[in-house]
């Protein structure tokens, strides 16, 4: 069995029968990232900070509006209708060396970000973050190219103010490349956010 | 209009027409705290953090497993099959001063508080909290004697690991009393929570 270590892209477990046989690999486990999302990534960056005890951060669950609700004898309550509401928060929040972390998560699979995929909500509420002396910031997964950029929410308000002010509405990866760090895709954790921000807060 | 200011049991805003009449109050506006959740309370108390730039809390919204959604034409998907889930982290979580801040809230009508109102991973997650250096407390509202108690972490603990080494299943208020603080019920804010955090936590 050969495990090729992660550069990014795919690895295979190659398993042989027999060194005699003229065997093929029998087995292709795919750990290609295809079909993963920026939220699967994260959710096992999160759980490899809490079992590494680096860090406890959690994804907030999605509001849901409940409006009726049957509750069967014997049986869990059931959820007859309901409808999605929008956050007023960013997705992800927790502590991390007893400082207050937050930020959100989007993925996009453009050349450059759309800033209509951020709420002016999420902008307000980053913003309140820092004014209180939490650190909150945006990931922006840009899947056709397989590059996540950590960006600050102070840079983050400055491209959502410029649009605002009748500027672009997108921000490009060169932008994002200026004003954040790019974080590849690893194995364990995948996604190492939170290496970037020990670097760009703790260290410094 | 007299406004008896509030004495944790309720007031009234009386409005007389005018000098020369008879007049009774034709209004009352009755700011009972009856039918009051603690829910309501810290709702109203985050409120007045966030518009005071005292603090930023959010409740975390009530994590749903949705099975089944429809997505009529030209309006918003409606969630027709769904259950509550258990939710894996406490509810409520921010920041002040810079730190993060985590707690559960919970009610009870009883004399003492019923232990298994908490949940094994709730006390696993507020554990986590204080060894990643956040601030984790409970708030117990006993409706009956509209009494909040704040208990840090650590003694919530304590109480835990008694009732599973086969000690009592529940707490008094005279146990909360001598292992945190009692919060008064008040007006603006409801619930000061964060004053006693604030003595408990950076005046030391």
């Amino acid at each position: 069995m050969a495990i090729n270590y992660p550069n990014g892209k795919q690895f295979l477990i190659k398993t042989k029968i027999g060194k005699n046989d003229n065997s093929k690999p029998i087995k292709k486990v795919n750990y290609s990232n295809r079909g993963m999302s920026l939220e699967d990534f994260l959710n096992e960056t999160n759980i490899y900070y809490m079992e590494h005890r680096i860090a406890l951060i959690h994804k907030k669950p999605t509001p849901i509006q409940v409006v009726k609700v049957d509750y069967p004898q014997r049986s869990a309550a059931v959820i007859k209708e309901a409808y999605y509401k929008l956050a007023s928060t960013t997705d992800y929040n927790g502590v991390f060396k007893g400082k207050y972390i937050d930020f959100e998560a989007k993925e996009t699979n453009q050349q450059s970000f759309p800033l209509k995929n951020m709420h002016e909500h999420q902008i307000k509420h980053m913003k309140q973050v820092v004014e209180h002396g939490g650190i909150a910031f945006a990931l922006i997964y840009f899947t056709s190219f397989e590059e996540i950029y950590l960006i600050p929410a102070d840079r983050m308000i400055v491209f959502w103010e410029r649009m605002i002010s009748g500027g672009r509405k997108s921000v490009t990866r060169t932008e994002f490349a200026a004003n954040g760090s790019l974080i590849k895709l690893g194995f364990l954790p995948r996604i190492d956010y939170l290496k970037e921000i020990n670097h760009m807060f703790f260290e410094g």
